[in-house]
């Protein structure tokens, strides 16, 4: 794991010109009803609205130390969030960018990857279609995929959250992490290593890691219900799954209208606007879905923005 | 000024178990377009989503701490986040409040105030009006008034902001503050006396602070524009001029629709919703209102989050 950490050591150093350290709320003992003080990390505020950007940059840059970034750009399939941040990434770079996306992604979404200039082809029902999509396209063209979760670079990427988390709470002994595909929880656990406990929370409708732990290897799981556009990867990674099995200490389930609520108190209490993979973590806290050991110092991730702001009020 | 930061210092320590201390957000040169780095207070994070809670806290607090606190509890005029924090405080401490608002007020701020268990009384065209009738209101009830801006204790708490934002920001130069009837900015230029150069901004509908430096002393200002519910007080407290005239370098306007442009980046870029008063100060920046000079080191708070979040997006 030492290995491990070196490498987002090393992407933190290599992506710092080009992500913002976002910033912490700490909230005290008996904010939203919970009985323990918590600190945020808000991560939503990142570039491109999602903590994303931070494993594009890092697999880009990393190929073009190599020299290894072909003419024809870079191709990724997404459920949205990635392909914003990998258009956002390519743009910044000035580099050609195509994205897939299947139909369950928001509005919100694609014109956010539109917006940042990427060719945006919206095919197939879940993520996996549209990345089986973006294989076929990826043989044509020869661009540089850059895959949403399983390339070593983009563990180490998203990683560097975590690394900035414990160097602003450093006393945090429980981190909620939400998993999609697993690149980012892949890539905290790594850095955590034991150090800090940390706890892996998705919808009931995409229990890709939950099944995967239950299974003792990636499986094949449900793709549903509100937060599909950046929790239904159908599968987590091969490369997170050895990092999840040793350092994820739990795998939590929470309902839809328990991510809904905690979307509408983020807006009510702290004027946060967090779409629904990104209040997922927080909504374990909200219902009582994971609660914390005596004397656990809390930290959550909120780690995505990309949604209509009207739907968090009222 | 030694005594006014002292007052502050005071205040901070009272205040501090009932107020967040707000992060920061640090943005790189060439974000939102701008040639140099920009370091963001987000105020707007604060409970009751504006800064209002400082001074409402500390106002309450002094109070109880002298035994001055009337069994009717507290009544307030506000544009809307002032009643909105005093309703906060009010129920955090347990005591009865009453808050009066023009009809010029949000649906949103009002929602605000009634949710925090006040009664709302909504009458008059303007803030002054809403003041009017709550003074006479006052003198049946015997309640405390906790006025919006022009009081010591409110001033100080307010000033409270400017004491954590050098705290986390030492190296600013150069600090925005969009300016209603002053009890902000005035708490913020005491707490800075010219050790940064505190830059006021208004939409132009409420020339209050402008008006009142031009004429030398407070003068009553027209009150109109998309941000008159938060900035249209009609004339500055007579505790903030003097520290306005001593230490605010400039009083910069603003339109309308630099406003609203600026609501608009902070949400596309930033997933931040501020409301029309919390978007002014970047909006001078934005505009090329106002410019820095070369070598300075960039703060602006934003300091309200009240409002609608549908009309941030597209």
């Amino acid at each position: 794991m030492t290995l491990f950490r070196h490498d987002i050591a090393v992407a933190a150093a290599r992506i710092a010109p080009w992500v913002r350290h976002t910033p912490l709320l700490r909230l005290a003992a008996g904010e939203l009803g919970l009985g323990f003080p918590l600190t945020l990390k808000l991560e939503l505020l990142q570039h491109a609205g999602s903590f994303k950007p931070r494993g594009a940059f890092n697999r880009i840059l990393s190929a073009r130390e190599a020299g290894a970034l072909p003419a024809a750009g870079v191709i990724a399939a997404s459920g949205g969030n990635h392909g914003a941040a990998v258009a956002f990434a390519a743009r910044a770079l000035g580099l050609a960018a195509e994205i897939f996306v299947p139909k369950v992604t928001s509005a919100a979404k694609r014109a956010r990857i539109e917006g940042f200039g990427a060719r945006l082809i919206c095919t197939g029902a879940t993520y996996f279609e549209a990345f089986e999509a973006s294989r076929a396209r990826q043989a044509e063209t020869g661009a540089m995929d850059v895959h949403a979760y399983d390339h070593p670079a983009v563990l180490a990427g998203q990683g560097t959250t975590a690394r900035e988390f414990e160097l602003d709470a450093p006393e945090l002994t429980h981190v909620l992490v939400a998993t999609g595909g697993g690149g980012l929880i892949g890539g905290m656990a790594g850095w955590y290593a034991g150090s800090a406990a940390v706890i892996s929370v998705e919808s009931v409708g995409c229990p890709t890691l939950h099944d995967a732990l239950a299974a003792g290897r990636p499986v094949e799981a449900p793709v549903g219900g509100i937060a599909a556009d950046s929790l239904g990867a159908r599968q987590v990674g091969q490369l997170m799954f050895p990092l999840a099995r040793d350092f994820v200490a739990e795998a939590v389930l929470v309902e839809d209208a328990a991510i809904r609520a905690a979307q509408r108190l983020l807006w009510e209490r702290l004027r946060l606007v967090a779409e629904p993979g990104g209040a997922a973590a927080l909504s374990a806290l909200l219902s009582g879905a994971w609660v914390p050991p005596a004397g656990a110092r809390v930290g959550v991730l909120v780690c995505g923005s990309n949604c209509d702001p009207a739907t968090v009020a009222g």
